[in-house]
């Protein structure tokens, strides 16, 4: 495994890098999510990077940056582990040491996509998708990867990462895998550690009422409007839920098909933490 | 000369083209000023892209994107004149036939510099640098050029595009030409020719102020307060004139360094023209 900490000791590496190469950006304090990713990677290339960047500009002014856990020697060791999975393959960790290696001083441009970044969590965190843009975009440039794999648990992230890079003409193959799960059905998450005992209980509801919600639907549009009030009920009964909606899967709108694939979101708070969870459907 | 009118012509050009490229990228109706920069681009390689594409998305809502002129056919014939001048060295009209070949179906990106683009020409023209940004982004990516070729004369642009090529790790560089002028001085610009001979000879006020301007700075930032004073009072009082500053010629803004490059820029409006002008100094 190769750790470098700095964005010249990463173009140095690329540029001697012939072989394609798989690409997992992260902000660290790995799970079994981010394993997963990895291990895609591995399955898919002779060498993966694996980044490792608590991205600043993804944060808003309330959000708590600098209390993002680093949890740099435990991630490590997470990778030295699964590397004794996949012999011959190779894993290189991207950890800058400093935001400056990602943002240069003067740096000030934005990549952005609009019209998938304003409502559900866009709504709720303004500029956040900007600041995810904007990173994934020079983490892209500067791995050069021939395949990017992200998580489906942040959806709306993953669609918005998938066209920027096709808008931006990447020629990156952007991946969204299935979320891992606890065996309760716990979508596994960095902030899974903040919860209590009881809380993790409780964090159940949120699984199960988006599967209920799909139940509900019974894949058939005609269906929204009644979905869609008896979400409404819950929101305004449970003042938990942040939002809990049924919407189109490429665009995120809110006009379903007649048939084609269609996404259930939610984010249900339990004290101070936001957990977040999708599931998939289809209108037939 | 070639001449591509679709996105797949030129991507399939580019692909077989080993030279350097050097590139210009225009909205066509060429004048002096853009043939200076063709012969920059064919002095410094043996090829030079000139893009002609009027952007839609540089454009505001009361913006008259449609009555822009589109002259392709002089066009091409300055470049069939300009290559006598150059034998030996070959020039690629890109002159995409629809807004689609450049902003494919369900395109939703967009490329920004907002600590540039939000004053001057940016206030008076919403969204018209996210535009301009964007759309020299992707024909940056199509072209592939190692040279990328700008008038000074939208000096705000020159240091937006310049800003976003490097921001973004576009290995381009982007090269700002002085303004092309007319034997009295007027900065030469597509506009020009809707000026009557009475309105280009009041045109003229717009680089004479200028130049008063800077002779009053006499290089000296401890002059900027009277300077500026005395450009609020032209401004109070003719009303043709939208801004005249005087600003730091690298990031725009404001405060004056004591030594360094400074740009003087000014608006004029004659009738429905706005002129755009500006000259750069030194502090010393």
């Amino acid at each position: 495994m190769k750790l470098l900490r700095t964005t010249t000791e990463l173009i140095n590496w690329r540029h001697g890098e012939t072989r394609s190469v798989g690409f997992v950006p992260t902000m660290g304090n790995l799970h079994e999510g981010h394993i997963s990713l990895l291990e895609a990677a591995l399955k898919e290339h002779p060498v993966a990077v694996l980044s490792i960047f608590v991205n600043p500009t993804q944060f808003g002014p309330t959000e708590d940056f600098t209390r993002y856990p680093r949890t740099l020697d435990q991630d490590l060791a997470h990778v030295v582990a699964l590397m004794t999975r996949h012999p011959g393959r190779e894993v290189v960790v991207y950890a800058p040491a400093d935001p400056a290696e990602v943002y240069p001083a003067g740096f000030a441009t934005v990549v952005a996509v609009p019209a998938l970044s304003h409502f559900l969590e866009g709504a709720i965190r303004p500029g956040h998708f900007e600041g995810v843009a904007t990173v994934v975009y020079l983490l892209f440039q500067l791995v050069k990867p021939r395949t990017a794999y992200f998580g489906r648990k942040d959806y709306q992230q993953y669609r918005v990462v998938k066209r920027m890079a096709r808008d931006l003409g990447l020629a990156i193959h952007v991946k969204g895998l299935a979320i891992v799960r606890s065996a309760e059905g716990l979508a596994l998450s960095s902030r899974n550690q903040y919860l209590s005992e009881a809380e993790r209980v409780d964090a159940l509801i949120l699984v199960r009422t988006l599967r209920d919600m799909q139940q509900r639907l019974g894949g058939t549009a005609a269906n929204a409007p009644a979905v869609r009030a008896w979400a409404s009920e819950i929101l305004a009964h449970d003042p938990r839920w942040q939002y809990l909606e049924v919407r189109e899967a490429r665009h995120l709108g809110e006009d379903l098909p007649r048939k084609g694939k269609v996404v259930f979101l939610g984010v249900l708070k339990l004290g101070a933490v936001r957990l977040l969870d999708n599931i998939e459907g289809e209108l037939i």
